[in-house]
C-alpha cells in the first residue's frame, strides 16, 4: 500500500489521487471505460494478482465509483460497473490516454478512440470532429490502432 | 515502490501511469504547475521525506517531464522546471482537479483557477468563460478557494 501522509492535504488533486491514486486501481477504472466487468476480465487485462485485484475492486466500490451488481445466484457473481461518480473520471483517462498518445506511443496510439455515433474522431476538447458533438464516457468506442494493444471486453 | 508487473500492457494509460502513476508523483506535477521549484519548496507543501522526495524528483528528471538548472553554486542548489511534455500534463492535471472540486470538495473547491490575463473562471474544455480563449498551464493563475488549502509558492 502506498502511504498517505498527506491526507491532511486540502486540495483537489490531493483528494481525487487518494481514491484513485495508485496505479491499478486508474487501469481498473480504464478497463471499465473499456467495457469489462467481471473479475475475470479486469484479471485477464491486467495480470494483477487475484488479491490485489480484489482489494482494488472493494475500494473502489467503496470510494463509491464502482457499483456492484450480481448477475448469477448460484453460484454467487457480481459484475463491477461504473458508478455516475466513476463515470465523471472520464476526462482524466481521456487525458492520460491523449498525453500518452503524443509522448510515448512511438508506433501509435495503441487504441482510437471514436465517436459511437458517427465514427468521427476526437478533438483535445472531447468534441466529436466530424460531427461536433459533445463526446461523454458513453459516446466512445475504442478500436485497435497501429499501436497494438487493445484487448476487447469480452 | 510500487510493482510494475504490467510493463508490457500496450496502453497509454499503462504507459503514462508508468511514468506519473504515483500519488507523490503526480502531486510533485501539481506543485511544479502551482509555481514551485525548489527543493525546500516541495518539501514543505507535500511534508514528504527528504528521501522519496528526492527520489521522485529524479525520477521525474529521468523521465524528462522535469529538468534541473543551477540556480546557486555556493553551495550548489538546482531548481526543477517543468519541461515541454511535463507542461503537456495540464489537462490531467486540471481534470483531477475539476473532479475533486465537483466530487470531493464539500467546503467548496480548495483553489480557484483563473485565467491569468483577464481574471475569468475556466470552463470544463479549458477556455476562458470571460474572453473565450484557451488556457493553458502557462494562462493560469492558482488562488485561494473557499474550501481553504492553497499554500502559495515561495
Amino acid at each position: 500500500m502506498l502511504r498517505s501522509d498527506y491526507d491532511g492535504q486540502v486540495c483537489s488533486v490531493a483528494r481525487t489521487l487518494e481514491l484513485v491514486g495508485e496505479r491499478w486501481t486508474l487501469l481498473i477504472v480504464r478497463d471499465a471505460f473499456l467495457g469489462r466487468r467481471r473479475f475475470e476480465e479486469f484479471q485477464r487485462s491486467l495480470g494483477v494478482a487475484r488479491n490485489i485485484l480484489a482489494a482494488r475492486l472493494e475500494r473502489l466500490v467503496e470510494a463509491g465509483l464502482l457499483r456492484r451488481e450480481r448477475y448469477s445466484e448460484h453460484p454467487p457473481r457480481d459484475e463491477y460497473r461504473l458508478t455516475d461518480r466513476g463515470l465523471d473520471l472520464w476526462p482524466v483517462i481521456f487525458e492520460l490516454i491523449q498525453w500518452g498518445d503524443r509522448h510515448e506511443a512511438p508506433d501509435g496510439p495503441p487504441v482510437l478512440l471514436r465517436h459511437r455515433d458517427c465514427g468521427g474522431s476526437i478533438d483535445s476538447r472531447r468534441r466529436c470532429e466530424s460531427c461536433g458533438a459533445e463526446v461523454g464516457a458513453r459516446d466512445v468506442q475504442a478500436l485497435p490502432g497501429p499501436g497494438g494493444g487493445l484487448v476487447a471486453a469480452a
